[in-house]
């Protein structure tokens, strides 16, 4: 699944994602980039609602496990379980989601989880950045399960 | 401001809550329920989004701090700093965010510290409730800033 396909798959699966204005700007085992519009998202302020941004962060999180779990079928469920926002910046321009994957360690635990029991446990760091600077920040737990 | 006006001014000052279909069901100075309908908030398993959960989950948050500081002029900013979010249960049908104003010395010790400093901050619960049962919950902080 290419940046361009999981383009597709959201906003043909998640319609809020294209409410929103999302785009993905990449998309590899290593890394998810998505892009959400400002003016969908904006608060009465005239920056990016609190609620968008975390909704950004948190389809990063996801596409990060989806792409990686591609290769088992059926395609493994992912349930986010709980996750933290630190806002720290106002948006004032379209805002990104960057999501890498967690050390090669935390990611093989995960893996061998979900291969023996069905079941695997993994938590990513989620950075959104707006003009070269970090705004805010998800630290997320996510579960896969064998569908 | 009652269910109607937050209603009115949600949609039109913060878009992505109409692109939601939320609505308000009661606006009070103790309690804030708003609800979201399922369909627009859909994910791939067709159950609620997480971050649409979020966002519902935020709005409530928020609502009751604006209505809370509705007598002060010129209108307080109200911004979100920290929130956590668990979700315990999928949401396979509309949902609500209720939330109560908290204990009154919490409530009065952020009026004290917004009025004499022109900031306070205030930690609010939101429970998510779907068909009679909790479904997630968010803990988050809010700052009021004097505008």
């Amino acid at each position: 699944m290419d940046a361009h396909a999981l383009q597709a798959y959201l906003h043909r699966h998640i319609p809020v994602s294209q409410a929103m204005g999302i785009t993905v700007l990449s998309a590899s085992l290593e890394t998810i980039v998505l892009r959400a519009a400002l003016e969908p998202n904006l608060n009465h302020r005239s920056t990016a609602f609190g609620g968008s941004v975390a909704s950004l962060a948190v389809l990063a999180g996801w596409s990060l496990l989806r792409l990686g779990l591609d290769s088992f079928k059926p395609t493994p469920q992912i349930v986010i379980q709980r996750s933290t926002m630190n806002y720290t910046l106002p948006i004032e321009a379209d805002f990104d989601a960057v999501c890498h994957r967690p050390d090669d360690a935390a990611w093989q635990r995960f893996l061998r989880a979900f291969e023996r029991r069905g079941r695997g446990r993994l938590e990513v760091d989620v950075d959104v950045r707006v003009e070269g600077r970090s705004a805010a920040h998800l630290h997320a737990g996510f579960v896969a399960l064998r569908s």
